[in-house]
């Protein structure tokens, strides 16, 4: 078969770049480190998409959105979000290109220099409190709760489709509040709205917790954090909710009249995923035989396929299968009959697996006469042949079951990697195998390091959750021996 | 009252700028050109991005996202597209910031410099087409019906907020086909959706025609257009749709395997629409109160205030309001009960006249008792009292009603508005007063740009219906008195 992917146990890496390649997902673009999103991956993305925005809705955010560009100025006035934000980016420097004077082509036209370059943004802090400040003055102006859903770009070197792209999209939410504790609410509410979102529709189970100082977001006073675990025993973060304090209103001189009727700083969130969870959907569910998609972000959810020999067959299969799809449909299912008579049924088997399709029906003349027809579903790869009689409501219960299915399965292999180390020497040891470690940690930045430089493994987060029992004990660092507050979780990641 | 506009009778040009800026949809950014589009603004933008998607969609198309950025090269290599979109654009010459050896923020790496500058996109057609040619090699790979929602920069001069701005979202849909035909009716179908979609849900009246050459996008074999007359009698052009031949094809070599086993070019169209939209709406409808929306685009579709003394009455009020508000969203109306206390009514009718909610309902202590409620329509600014009973049905067919009734009086404006001109005297007296006119034109660019260049008005298309009578008849231009195949039409415009 054309459309074979190497196997998950001979490059696990190499498996995911086929699956994206070949599912028609994704590609890279004549634009170093730029990926071109293709239809039908982008059909997954709208469909994630339409889920947020819902969710964001009914949290009380509105969209909004700010300039593509930021005025190079403004990225150093906070002074870790410049540290963190101001050094890989796509610089403008002049406004217009002149067609050459030896006749070839076009050339930047040296009297367009900007007076200050402009940087594409990374992220949207900067103009945005620049623009906050313009629209808060009083108490009663907060709190806005704004998103936008936007293109972003980061250079980066080493890139890989959806998991690191020069340029990707996502959205951003960017809240001004009254009080430390309305911010702080703010904040940890969005990363449980992600969480559901990762979880019950990704079907991607998540670890929620607080970055260290080190992993924290540039400019941020608390960065929380969704960490999922990859097939290949790898962390990906999911998505960060971040607690801004007052650096940015400091920084852009944003205050605000209180009830008391003093001036204050605004408090302020920000939070955003991206389309790096198409990554984390991707490497979590998936087999050699291609895409699983869970059903409920799944762009085709139930496909048809005719097996048949002559053109009556196909139209009598036809006329039935009409039928059925009226029916699914009605229960609000995704349904393609793939009846063209380009490919063999094999084929359309083989392409529908790699395309992820939860449900595959098919129908025979075999399965006219009785009435029946054959089911297939993705996740598990068996089959079955069910009666016509309640079809819909079969399907409609299947689609549920994988979902859960999917996510069950994603659980048990996700718990079964996470692990108690005590020692270093023990950690080096299982962090080879993949997979969360749970270890006790000093607390500083210099040890953090050394593990990082010694073991690649970071720390992810530290848990709001125990997993292990023991995990919130106090203990001491498997490092230096110190003291330690709590257990933190450690991985390699992407 | 603070939010008062410029009257459009004393300078249109600045009670447009005073609308925007106080029916909160858009402001000026700090990045010369860029507009930041606030939550209302873009709510309005939302429900026109649904329909349009949704429209796209029943037309076969499906979206995809392409990078953001083009490397210079492929602008020169379609001779006309160079010409027209190489010049004014932003220009990305370095990947990299530093801080400032004095320690005073970051400046450019001048080490980071790269290879090639990259175009922030003013338009996809390059990037697309050398992506396609690596898609399509067989004519079982066409057609591509591609369509992306993506922002786009052109460096401008001079600026209007919606209107001209370096910055603003779109759409631009990308099509592949086998044949001349099969393209040139992809272009006229997408002008078709989108005169349906601004007439049937902007309310806004468009003649639909074919470009001058003068006129055409750069890169194009024809440029379809549908072109609006705003209040103050001037032309905006609304969207376009263009039949591009075989240029970009060959431009990028992208050719395919004919069903007769030849080679051939692809033939290709492409389409857009963009926040541009936002300004035809808010100029064919508004007036010196504020914003006319169409219930069809409103983000509020009714808004109730309570007229109350005492909290007992509100209490009461509030009970019956909610009575109306569940039978109202049960027949999917929007609708906002605005009970604060902070504000008195007269501040609240005036808040959401400049909103342009296109019902309002009041009620007060009588009504409760009369079981009544007071009706005001936004179009005609006239209250009545209505009955409770079948107060739903009611509202739904006054919203009907408005649709229709702010289309009519457009259409029927635009109508009074076009004229028949015979000698170029004429022309120069009749051009001053606005609106379109229909006259000969010899068919010449030299023609064409004079007649611009001493009246300031230009070819907006020449139609392909008929307005008023003898358009399509022949005749002589009124310049030149060289013969005239048909009537075209002129108007100044935005």
């Amino acid at each position: 078969m054309a459309k074979e992917l190497t196997p998950r146990s001979e490059d696990y890496s190499q498996w995911y770049n086929d699956l994206v390649i070949k599912a028609d997902l994704a590609e890279s673009s004549a634009v170093r480190g730029c990926m071109v999103i293709k239809p039908y991956g982008y059909a997954i993305w709208e469909k994630m998409q339409h889920e947020l925005d819902r969710m964001f809705k009914e949290t009380g955010h509105v969209n909004a959105y700010f300039p593509l560009f930021i005025p190079k100025s403004f990225l150093s006035k906070e002074a870790d979000h410049v540290e963190g934000f101001a050094k890989e980016c796509a610089v403008v420097t002049h406004y217009r290109l002149k067609t050459n004077p030896d006749g070839s082509g076009v050339v930047v036209d040296p009297e367009a220099k900007l007076e200050e370059e402009l940087i594409v943004r990374p992220t949207s802090e900067t103009i945005i409190w620049n623009t906050y400040k313009n629209w808060i003055h009083s108490y009663r102006d907060l709190p806005i709760l704004c998103n936008q859903w936007a293109n972003v770009v980061r250079w980066e070197m080493r890139t890989r489709l959806f998991l690191r792209t020069a340029e990707f999209l996502w959205q951003e939410g960017h809240t001004a509040h009254e009080t430390y504790e309305e911010a702080e609410a703010e904040a940890q509410k969005m990363l449980n709205v992600y969480g559901d979102f990762v979880e019950n529709f990704m079907a991607v189970p998540v670890i929620k917790g607080v970055k260290s100082e080190t992993e924290r977001f540039a400019g941020a006073v608390d960065t929380y954090t969704i960490e999922a675990l990859m097939q290949d025993g790898k962390a990906l973060q999911s998505g960060t909710s971040h607690f801004l304090g007052q650096n940015f209103a400091k920084a852009f001189d944003v205050q605000y009249q209180t009830r008391e009727g003093k001036l204050d700083y605004v408090w302020a969130t920000s939070w955003g995923v991206s389309t790096r969870l198409m990554g984390a959907l991707i490497m979590t569910h998936s087999d050699d035989n291609g895409l699983v998609l869970p059903p409920n972000l799944a762009p085709i959810q139930v496909v048809i396929v005719p097996i048949f020999k002559t053109e009556e067959q196909l139209a009598e299969i036809s006329a039935k299968v009409n039928e059925i799809t009226a029916k699914l449909k009605a229960l609000g299912i995704t349904v393609k009959y793939d009846d063209s008579d380009a490919k063999k049924p094999g084929w359309k088997f083989a392409e529908y697996e790699l395309k992820g399709v939860p449900v595959r029906l098919a129908m025979g003349a075999r399965d006219l006469e009785n009435g029946t027809v054959e089911v297939a579903r993705r996740d598990t790869l068996t089959k079955e042949t069910v009666s016509l009689e309640g079809i819909d409501a079969y399907v409609k219960n299947l689609l549920d079951e994988i979902q859960k299915n999917i996510f069950k399965k994603a659980l048990d292999y996700r718990n079964s990697m996470i692990k108690k180390v005590d020692s270093y020497d023990e950690f080096k040891v299982e962090i080879e195998k993949g997979g969360f470690i749970l270890a006790h940690w000093d607390g500083t930045p210099e040890t953090e390091a050394q593990i990082k430089e010694e073991t690649k493994a970071t720390i992810r987060c530290v848990p709001f959750d125990t997993y292990l029992g023991d995990d919130k004990e106090p203990g001491k660092c498997m490092v230096t021996g110190k003291p330690s507050k709590c257990r933190v979780l450690f991985a390699r990641s992407y």
